[in-house]
């Protein structure tokens, strides 16, 4: 039984990632899953939060955002509101976590990197295509610190690659990457953050109907650690090329 | 080798759970885990949002918040700062979705129940704590609703328990229901949410050094099963007893 | 002619203080004036605000608040509406104001005790109860922060006791710790702090529905000054007790 | 012993009413007690605030605000902060309440009148020069409304008339209408608040630095009645002439 | 003497325009100004907002808004910071009152358009590439309009074009579309709108170093009307072409 | 053809500015051009914003905003709101960027001015009013800082004088200084802002309805430059007389 755009359930859609969107940031990278677009940058600065002076170390924090008209129907900037809901909200903190998973803030040193990942257009998925860009675009941010010897010669504050995807189960089929009408028709929906060597950054799975089983949920992890393997080899080899600023 | 109050690794801290603590509120509940105390209160209204109207279906949503000084170093009130910070929204929004699973919105018909979950005090687990107690007032407020005929004689808006639990890494052990200092030097941390058959509502799990492996996540999965069908026995015998207003 | 509850109209309430009720707070107290139940911590931190720096002196703060469902209907959380309501405000600052007049700046030294009144349950006179019971939770707090050497050896910040009841006229007579339903069927409504040696820190009185005359403001301070006697024993008796941190 | 101004203790300082200062506006008044200033507006609209609607009752309320630099040193504009401070809440609440305390909502029928207050030069009193001013605003607001027919024929509003004054013990002795300099220096600061016939809307005592006793609250209380009827008097004169719009 | 970028004084900066950028919105434009990017979307809902009900009329209305890394250094997201900037609010007006100059709110009928001017990358220009690009999304979505009759048939809502372009004064030599190191250096800076048939809507001239006289304004106004013409030849040019969506 | 208050096209209404009208402000000017008022203060601090510390350079800025009830409805105060206007940013912006044409930062030194602008009454052209007001209370606060030795002696902070009016195409006529019941049938409103020597600081015209072509803009031109030049020599006049603080 096929699904409505035809992929098989352990299919992801095509994911394109391109570099270097940006003229002013450090890294940065516009990312496809299929229809859903995110635009992620990478900033730089000297310094870090007070809490963190004199540290000699350094940090990683994320900002996700919604353009109001991503979305089917335009919802309200929250800017205009005065407040950041409370989705935006978690999922800023999930990209901030999954991102510090693999670094070494003693190798960045006092130094501060904010990866901002805003959805052009969504499609299902924003979170987790907004971790795997933001990757890329920390990566190159770092290499870009590297070579302004913001960061010490020798010193690697990456400690490896790290990427994301959802998994849901609809009409009791566990799928993997869910494009929005699959997302609104899941009983189980999960989002897997994973390190390169197939390790767990973080695993959310939520009920949104039925409560899901132990063997549910090792079917999810199964496609989950297949899907996040591909990302990062796709990951791996647009880092290869040269990136032409 | 035991731990720092003496539990075995998969032992819970004592639990307790007040009832009718509120001499307003429909339901409430003051649970403690260990030193963790939660004062949770459902507060049932007849009609629903806005968005829900004319649907025939109820609603049910939770608050969650920290008095300033339930920690051990006071933190500011979010009502002076003049937002909620990503941590509340997040829990509030958690505690929502756990309760809401075991929730028939036809049943409960056009009525609201809001649960507050407010933190005298913590030392970990505060996030559980407040759904297992939550779940413990909403069948209280939903009682009360049945008996006020505000719920229709014959139906069940109560499909099932609700209650959770965290486990976590520490020092290469799994361990349930951490208290606040084993939290703070756990490798990997996850909150489970079960309903009382054993299945999964939500689960939440976070490296927060070490990324975890699949056997880890598997551990982890057993000790909190067992936690929270200790709790849902917990629960249940509390129910039992007769509730003087 | 008795009250709703049976009391004279010189007769207080019920009233309980129990000591030590946070593990965490210098100082914390739940106090109870019958059924209105105010949770009361005070937190030592070394340092003054920056317009105090340097002054040799200290600072005494408090912050009021209900939980949302103290009262008999729900009322949205002030952290939600993203701003403190004007009630909220006035009593924050009456309860700081009143505690700073038993305060010697100077024998303080450069600390801050701020003290947190939050109102689990309400039946009336939250202001006079969390006004009440902060008064000995910041005695005990003085008392750590003098055994902690965090004020000077010799030095005595506290320069007396206070303590706070309400009063007011109701169907043309004076009462004494007006329960709500009492409140809002007076005509007159005042609330009273006064020192342990008689004296008026504060005399807050409105004409809710009819103005007052002299005569029965004579009465009303009567009725009050004596209400506060009693609480201001019942605050020395309790803080003779031995405190079990 | 004279003060500061040269005036007697029980001495107001001069006081200038005037009406129709707005040409917008359906009763306006700049009132000075000395040196400070306060420009009253009082608006009429037709209909109440929700709450209040099919009552068949009138509503008032009151706005009290400082222009930044009426003040020696510039203050921040709230609506720059983005937040409103407990002290012009305490205040704008307290106007309220005093006008509301000569209103017959029935009389006024479903029409709401809001006061306006802002200060435009501050020397202490302004809280009473608001009060004692507003009312005047608002007679004349009233009398606009019953020559427009939107307060029905033959009912009276406005029960009786409303002025304020401050009183304070500055070094041992009770001083009528404090300036800012006097006001610095007392020890204990009133405000009081009369109707015409010489009884109490409100009374605010505060010991700023010494507790006060009953004999000075009742010196006190004698000044501030005096000052009041004063006040009322040149209330009901100012009234008194034609109004040319 | 040539420009930074090699340009003429009266040449554009090479000008892009994409449309049918987003599969969700009813008009979308990606739009280049040189190495300015703004996307722009135009939204339309049936209903108008409460003020303009029953009017038989429409609503046309713009926000702008820069992403916090569309800058050379990181800027402040305006949700964080919970407030919106002046500059923002400035710029969301006069997008929105350009693009009202060429509608006719009668065709239009009771539908709202709400254009979304999201700066991707900055240099210089970004709120007339803005109103020049959002011209086109607006042209876009009251065609889709127009073909699913939300829009009466044989209405024109749209009675003309409109685009703009920035003018200045640098070094004593008027020039036309400054980018953004012209920008900062010059003396003058002026943003002018102009419809197609070569009138004014909007011009907005400031000094930012040496006033300016009469003879200088009108070469600005002369290089302005220029650029303004050859937008409007190339807005008519793609409008001409198919849109697939 | 005679205007709404029988002026000529070409003439202002009738323009009083009175000096010193607060007791406390450094500069201040309760001004009026016919029915609008709005009372301006200068406030001098010694020190700059953080981002200009240690430049040797000063600062100046304003702040505009209108009373509630400075119009012929009441509207809301935008500290109760939450937040700062639109309109009240964008105007609040022009002023200052107005009087900063006239300043030397480097004469000035390290300190601040900031202009507060509070719209007392409103008949149209209230930004102009506060402009050309605002100047005035601007050069008597830097003459208060040249005798109090806060600006070196020898130096001229002040390199000119600046005004402000507001013209607009009324029925097809070009008009100077509109009263809001010409503002609001005008086809186009300008702001002009010229130094005393005739030059433009800013020049801001809005096609309210019908766009307006060169030949309009330029007898729009004449008018202000004309009006202007008038209040520039008014300015004068006023400045020459000696000010009694």
């Amino acid at each position: 039984m096929s699904r409505i755009d035809g992929r098989t359930p352990e299919q992801l859609r095509p994911v394109t990632i391109e570099r270097g969107w940006s003229k002013h940031a450090e890294g940065s990278v516009l990312i496809s899953f299929g229809d859903t677009k995110v635009f992620c940058t990478a900033s730089v600065t000297e310094g870090v939060p007070r809490w963190r002076k004199g540290s000699g170390e350094g940090w990683v924090t994320a900002e996700y955002s919604m353009l109001p008209r991503s979305t089917n129907t335009r919802g309200d900037r929250e800017a205009v509101r005065g407040k950041i809901g409370g989705r935006t909200h978690e999922i800023s903190r999930l990209i901030g976590r999954s991102l510090r998973a693999v670094i070494d803030y003693k190798a960045l040193g006092e130094n501060t990197i904010v990866l901002d990942c805003d959805v052009l257009q969504a499609d299902g998925g924003t979170r987790t295509a907004a971790i795997t860009g933001a990757y890329v675009a920390l990566a190159d941010a770092v290499e870009w610190a590297r070579a302004k010897k913001i960061v010490r010669a020798g010193r690697k504050p990456l400690t490896g690659t790290v990427s994301a995807i959802s998994v849901g189960i609809v009409d009791g089929a566990p799928l993997l990457d869910l494009c929005y009408e699959e997302d609104v028709r899941a009983d189980t929906d999960m989002n897997v953050v994973c390190t390169g060597d197939g390790r767990f950054v973080e695993v959310q799975g939520t009920a949104e109907a039925e409560p899901f089983d132990r063997k549910e949920l090792g079917a999810l992890l199964d496609l989950a650690t297949s899907g996040c393997a591909d990302l990062a080899a796709l990951q791996t080899a647009v880092l290869e090329e040269t990136l032409v600023r």
